[in-house]
């Protein structure tokens, strides 16, 4: 994948969309390692920067994300997964990380 | 807005997605004159990395991101703007940024 564009900390921004509702999950950063795992592992993986370590999501909660298809952005440093969750993506118990509605 | 955590260089993680077809069009960042003209202006703006400035999505290539509606995430560090597009997102000309398969 010699098309990805890490920044200078070595990462990129990973997206994460059910493939199903469509709805967006949750975003996090994944370093190369995190990358290749949820490419070839099939299970989404990232970069806990608060935790400075490999995080496979759902190591502790159960909750995976079966990865269907990665799409990679126009300049290389973002990357979208299209993921079937077996659980709530939320460590609050919602489907989704997005939930509080910015007011106007 | 003071849910919102800006990281150390003032900016949060935007995630555009299509309001009615829901595909991710695109990943970029914003510092908060950004989040609050998209806000109260009902227009994506951005904060651009490479140039440094304010950058409101379409004021070049005429494909501006109407602005329906924006949500926080759970850590309040990546905001998703649900909008309607008047024009490809992509600079290539395509419909989404993410347009790119990663291969297995």
């Amino acid at each position: 994948m010699k098309e990805v564009r890490f920044d200078d900390r070595g990462l990129i921004t990973a997206v994460v969309q059910d493939a199903y509702t469509r709805a967006v999950l949750m975003v996090a950063m994944m370093d190369a390692e995190a990358l290749n795992l949820s490419r070839t592992e099939k299970l989404a993986h990232f970069w806990s920067r608060s935790r400075q370590q490999l995080w496979l999501k759902g190591e502790t909660s159960g909750n995976f994300l079966k990865v269907r298809e990665m799409m990679l952005d126009c300049d290389g440093d973002a990357v979208l997964l299209l993921v079937e969750p077996t659980g709530p993506a939320c460590h609050t118990g919602a489907a989704s990380c997005f939930h509080t509605l910015v007011e106007n």
